[in-house]
């Protein structure tokens, strides 16, 4: 079979039914946590409180476009940057095993991480940080932790595979998976339906940075191995997924 | 290797610069059309004049949950179903072979097409149709045609492999892919980015179902072959990707 065959089969629907009797949920393995510990001293962003400089979702499906010319020079400030991550990523409530958050998730595993790449936010030094919404469940505000330094200048470029543009946002998010929070659920089934949620949180953070009046590119072109490396996760249990930048345009 | 290791690396970004270099796009083949023809007579829909019930984009991150309990005997009007159709996969504007939407779609590529499965929408007759958004650009209109007879009540059920509850939906979408579309651009590196622009224009659906007062339930599990037979589609060159239930709450 082509590779373009095979990709295309991997699109279709397996019959759920009979997989998921084989999975550890189903075998009742104890549920992976919502989030892998933050091991750093927390820091918790200006909450955003409004009101967006765009607030309507009308106006926001024709203002929202893909955005690749920021202003070096405007920082991102902690309010937006807060707004991006909890929009996306937030969790609003929790049930048993499942978290519930402003983008759904094939059995709210949400089995993702955010990683945020700092060149210039407002009062937050550049670096490397990652967002842990869990010890914000029910409140609109985003912790995150310092997890290194980043030489964003010279390695946004490489990282995003070329995209030399994104160099001059003051900010860009990276998005990993933790496989094994939906394959508990879905086991081999379970990758095709995270590629699909996504997809969804994706539209929020874009959709976000246009209520904001910024702009926001989402990227699926980035280098592997490179952003695997930069972000620290092993490329196996956890591995980049999705690159958005986000700033003012210039 | 395991089908768990084989679908992690799926979701893996391959090195894209080179594989663009094999695409019929690099060859200047002609590009495929937005959309495949619409062989029957168009009606369109009443159009959406507004405003929402739910207007507010940070109201609607906290109303959009996914909803399984309809009321069987509340239709949905033609302005919600032509809001619903227009604002995931309406076309803004056109430029070349690309074409611009309320979701972004890797390389604008949108390959996509949409399906509705009607029970009880006001004015219209029950059946299966199609949404083109072609003879609507620029416009937040919607036109769709009808292709065939369908008996939601028996079929419904087993298409979304026994999730029955949608049964009580007045309108289920269905969403099939077109990957050549894609494919055209980014060869097998397509299927990827495909999966993840479907959840793109996932979440604008359940956005705007929230935004009109409504419930949706997007769903990745369903029969596919049935799904692919009942739509008149090859599943191969064209075949079922999401389904996403609309309707009041009960």
């Amino acid at each position: 079979m082509s590779a373009i065959e095979s990709n295309r089969r991997f699109m279709h629907c397996p019959s759920f039914k009979e997989k998921m009797a084989e999975s550890d949920q189903s075998k009742e393995v104890a549920a992976p946590p919502f989030h892998n510990e933050l091991t750093v001293d927390p820091i918790t962003l200006t909450p955003f409180k409004g009101p967006l400089h765009c607030p309507a979702y009308e106006d926001l499906l024709d203002k929202r476009r893909s955005l690749r010319t920021y202003d070096t020079d405007k920082p991102l400030t902690q309010e937006q940057l807060s707004f991006l991550l909890w929009s996306a990523q937030g969790i609003q409530f929790t049930r048993g095993h499942s978290s519930f958050r402003p983008t759904p998730s094939g059995g709210a595993r949400h089995p993702f991480e955010t990683y945020i790449a700092v060149r210039f936010v407002s009062g937050i030094q550049p670096g490397l940080y990652r967002y842990v919404p869990q010890s914000d469940i029910g409140e609109k505000k985003a912790t995150i932790g310092r997890i290194g330094d980043l030489d964003y200048e010279n390695e946004i470029g490489p990282m995003l595979m070329g995209q030399t543009w994104a160099v001059k946002a003051p900010a860009v998010l990276f998005y990993t998976c933790v496989p094994y929070r939906a394959e508990w659920r879905y086991v081999d089934m379970a990758h095709r339906v995270m590629l699909i949620d996504l997809g969804h949180l994706g539209q929020n953070v874009m959709f976000s940075a246009a209520g904001l009046g910024l702009g926001s590119c989402c990227m699926a072109a980035y280098d592997q191995a490179l952003c695997d490396k930069t972000l620290g996760v092993d490329g196996i249990n956890e591995y980049t997924v999705y690159a958005v930048s986000v700033g003012a345009a210039k």
